[in-house]
Formats: C-alpha cells, sequence, structure tokens
C-alpha cells in the first residue's frame, strides 16, 4: 500500500463495470488507489423487480465486493448468507428460479422502501456505501428505469433475469433491446465523474450487457472519444470465466476472442489489457492506435486483483504519458 | 370429535374475527365445525405496505392459527421463527418497528407478487390455505385498500401500524377513520357466506378496529340484522387479554366493560357471551332481546378454544330455535 500510495497518490479512475467480473478488477482498484480517487459506474439494465422487490444485481456484486462481504466462492451475494426465506418461499409454491438469500434480501427490502419514499438509487447507494465504509464511490449507471432485454432466435423478448437466470442463457439470441424512457440520462455525478478521471476503465465485463447499456446512455461515449481509455477482456482463449459474453459473440456471429472485444470497444479505446494465453490471437495484430498489453488476467485471489488492479493503472499512465503533448 | 360430529353436523357458521383473539375463537370454531362449514370474515382494515410488501396482519394471524403454523406463545406470527433479514435489515439502519419473521416475509413476499400479477388478496388467501390445508373458508372483508386511521387526541392521523406497533397504542384515541374508495364493496364471497350462515359469531376482537370495519362495508349490517348474531366479549372485569380495545373504550369516554362492547353491537345483536367473572356487570342487565352467557371465555390452551367455541356454538343454536316461529 506505501508503494500504491506514492505511485498512484492523485490519480483519478472511473471505471465501468457490470456484475461478478467486474467486481473483482473493482476490488483491485479500490484497494490500489487512494480513497475516494476510484469511482465505478456500475450498469443498472439488469435491474429488475421481483415480489415487489426493486433488485440491482450489479450493483450489489459491485457494493458487496467493496465491502468485504461479498461470498468469496460464487463472486455475488453475500458471505455466511442463510436462506430461510428462500426455503420458505418453496414451501408456498413461490418461483425460486432467482435466489434470494436472506442477508441480500433484507439490502433489497431498504432500497425498496427508500425508492418508494423519494430517494433516488445514486442517493440511497451512496448511503449504503457510507455505513459500509466503502472508500470509493458506487454510481448506478442511471438513476430511471433501463432494463435490458434479449430477443431470442424464436422471437421471443425476455428480461434480461429471464434469460440470464431463469432460462440459464440457453435461448440464443439475436438481439439486445434497451428498454427506458426516451429522454433517459445518466445519474446526475457519471458525466462529471468520467470528465474528472485521469484514465477511464473497462473492467473485464460482460460488453454487451454490462458494459454497452453503460456506453449507450447520452453523453458517455463522447466523454469517452476525448479521455485515455483502457479495456480489460473478459475473454480468455475464446471462453469467459464466468457468463455467456463468449455465447453471447458467438451467437452473433462474431468470433468469440479477445480480439473481438477489442474491436467492440475500437471507436474510444487507447489500451487493451488481453490475457497473456491470448498472445497468439494479437500475433498479426497491427497496434496503430490501441495499445496492447498482454497479463494474467485471471483473479482468483485478492492478491491477484491488486496485481492486476496496479498494473491495470500504470499501463494507463503510460498510455496518459504518451497521449501527452 | 364425534360428539361435535353430530351436534354440529350442517351447521354454517359466519366468524368476523380480527387478529390475536379473534383467531383463538376461530381455531375453536375450526375444530368443533364440519369441514367447510365455518368462513371466517377477516378486517383487512390494519393491512398496510412495508418495504413495498404487502403485509395483512390479521389474515395471516387467522390463517396461521388455522394452519397450525402460529407461534403459540405471542399468537401471532409462525412458530419456531427466525430473524437473519431482521437482523441485517437492523444492520442497514433500516425501520425495525415492525417485526419480519423470514418465514412470515416468505408470504409478505408471494403474496405482493400475486397481487402485482393481478391476483385478488380473496383468490390468493384461498391459494395459500390450500396449500396449508385449512379446513374451513378465509376471506379477506374486501379485496381493495381500506386503511384503519386513528386520529389522536392532538391531531395526528396515523396508520393503524403506526399507531399499533411504532407508537405502541400510547397516543390517546380521538376517533377512527375509515379510509378507502368510495364504492368500497365486501369481497365477492362475504355477503353469500353471511346470507348462508345459519349462525354469525363475532369473535373477541377489538370492536373499534377489528369489527367495526367488517361492519363498516355495505350491506353487512343489514343482513346481521336479520341473521343470529352472537358476540363473545373482548373485555373481562375491564381488561382485554390483549390489544388496546379497553384503553380505547375509555379515551373515548365509554366505560370500558363487557356491558360496552354487548352496547357496541346492540343493533343487530341476539346473544352476548361475556365472562362469568363479569357476572355483576350484568346484574341488573334486562335481557330482553339480547341473551346472555356466562362461561369462562379465557383461552390458553386449544382444549380452551375448542369448549368455548362448542358452548357458543350450543347458544346459538338454542337462540336459533328461540328465534324460530
Amino acid at each position: 500500500m506505501t508503494d500504491a500510495a506514492v505511485e498512484f497518490s492523485d490519480f483519478r479512475v472511473a471505471a465501468l463495470a457490470g456484475g461478478v467480473g467486474g467486481a473483482k478488477l473493482v476490488r483491485g482498484l479500490d484497494s490500489v488507489l487512494q480513497p475516494g480517487k476510484l469511482t465505478v459506474i456500475v450498469n443498472t439494465g439488469d435491474d429488475f423487480v421481483h415480489f415487489g422487490l426493486q433488485i440491482c444485481p450489479d450493483l450489489d456484486t459491485v457494493c458487496y465486493a467493496l465491502a468485504g462481504l461479498a461470498d468469496p466462492m460464487k463472486g455475488w451475494g453475500r458471505a455466511d448468507e442463510t436462506w430461510q426465506v428462500f426455503t420458505s418461499l418453496a414451501e408456498l409454491d413461490a418461483p425460486t428460479w432467482f435466489q434470494l438469500g436472506d442477508k441480500d434480501l433484507a439490502l433489497h427490502l431498504e432500497r425498496t422502501r427508500l425508492l418508494q419514499s423519494g430517494w433516488s438509487l445514486s442517493a440511497l447507494t451512496r448511503g449504503f456505501c457510507d455505513r459500509w465504509n466503502i472508500r470509493s464511490r458506487v454510481l448506478p449507471m442511471c438513476d430511471e428505469p433501463f432494463r435490458t432485454r434479449v430477443r431470442t432466435a424464436e422471437g421471443k423478448l425476455l428480461d434480461f433475469q429471464e434469460y440470464f437466470v431463469r432460462e440459464r442463457c440457453e435461448p440464443k439470441v439475436q438481439e439486445f433491446v434497451f428498454a427506458h424512457a426516451e429522454n433517459i440520462q445518466a445519474a446526475p455525478e457519471v458525466l462529471p465523474a468520467l470528465l474528472e478521471a485521469d484514465l477511464v476503465v473497462l473492467c473485464p465485463s460482460n460488453p454487451w450487457v454490462s458494459i454497452d447499456p453503460i456506453l449507450h446512455l447520452p453523453g458517455i461515449r463522447e466523454i469517452l472519444q476525448e479521455k485515455v481509455v483502457v479495456a480489460v477482456s473478459p475473454i480468455i482463449q475464446g471462453k469467459t470465466i464466468k457468463g455467456p459474453a463468449a455465447k453471447m459473440f458467438a451467437e452473433l456471429g462474431i468470433p468469440p476472442s479477445s480480439l473481438s472485444v477489442l474491436d467492440h470497444y475500437a471507436d474510444f479505446l487507447d489500451g487493451f489489457v488481453y490475457d497473456a494465453l491470448d498472445r497468439e490471437v494479437f500475433q498479426n495484430y497491427d497496434a496503430e492506435r490501441i495499445i496492447l498489453y498482454g497479463t494474467d488476467t485471471l483473479m482468483k485471489t485478492d492478491e491477484d486483483k491488486t496485481r492486476l488492479a496496479a498494473e491495470v493503472l500504470r499501463f494507463g499512465q503510460n498510455l496518459i504519458s504518451r497521449k501527452a503533448p
């Protein structure tokens, strides 16, 4: 931490993140950067209402990770969770396709209460983060409803959690549909956080359903084009550590590879971090505008997260000094 | 049960009930009457929305009692309850004035989900009762929102649960206000159940906030005037076993006694069951139209409930034969 304190003493970073993979790198960035210097902008496209409760899977995964409350095995949900309510729901023949732990439920309940009392999602998330002594700033990408839907090859339009959890990502994807009000805006602190950032990091999250919803909000892409932006590939050797990103690439007719991830962000990207196992993928890649950095991107332990975060930040700093006039 | 099977073989009863006290007699009636012959019409005036969930305290107390799931000590909530969510809510600084057990919460969640899917409260209550193998029919008094509010002596208007639980019945009552749509109706099966009943029993529930909301619904009072109706006093020796009924009588300037309960229902009552300890209260009572019956009305055990229920039913049968031409 002393090294990092000097190395990244004034470095401001904005990270775009989805759930499990994103939360891992976010935890690393949080431990390396100075308190308050990291802002995490989190996908809310897979939020949904279940049993009348507002559930924000990615936001919770990121917050639990930063608070040290996350289940270390699953990567989502709370450590030492209990399942009393869930068991009782099953006894009532209630739907159990979405797992609701008891501790996790308390958060959904209180969030729903606060939303219905007029709090914004941004404001109540700040309240929870304060309660949990989280040093970084966590922002939902927007305060208004934004729903990522999946149109399947059979023509069905599924809510994301229905596709992701209930249908276990089994239906073939034809396209993603973002449903929201016409005048949807990023949450109030999002654009300022991006403008203030020295570096923007796209976490190793699903490009289609975790990062694209954030990029879809007005003004974000334009800011990223002016910023130094580094993305970390969520794909290693054509596969994802977790989640359906590789399957989605394939079903959309795009080779599932880290190169496809790079291409996906090509219009605003400055640097791309891929896994060293994918060296061959980039062998003939003509890096002109986008600089490559290969390393071990698999994050199993907290040490892995800190190490990768520090590498990403150093890589970002180099890009900034290259870009400087 | 063999005696009861003969004694009450075709006897149809409709019982009006609130929470804890009412649920005790209802459990006795359910065990004495033939399956399907008892319909319980339950107060929903103290239902409320908490954390976005629809909570129906009296309905749940009655159902848990009939299902054999009730906490035998408290009289409300579930036996063998756990409090994991509630503990986690406290850790989030969320409001904890209303106790939410884990098993109980599952019911609130599933009810909220079904209501939001378009089910009526009557229909989903029938579903839960079937699930729990409840032999009697349990009806919410109405399917639409009905809110009992308490105007305090200081002029505040409190939702019933705020008054009852959060403020622990401490504010002095000035009046009760029933808030509902102008065209409020009893739930579809309520008036038919009353019309079909051989006997209507008013359980030993709070007259002001458990029974009056039911009586307030259009058509109910008119039917009761034509029916043989027996009330069981919730007040013994000027006190209530549980709850604020005696305090409410006093604050409204009415002596808190079983006689005041009788007077409260006098316009449609045929018989009144009071506790034998209150014999002196009725010493000079000139029983003309309303016939009195004194017995031990305290229900501590299931045997007490069955015994009192059988006495109430026999008393009712006598009234019916007296009234018959």
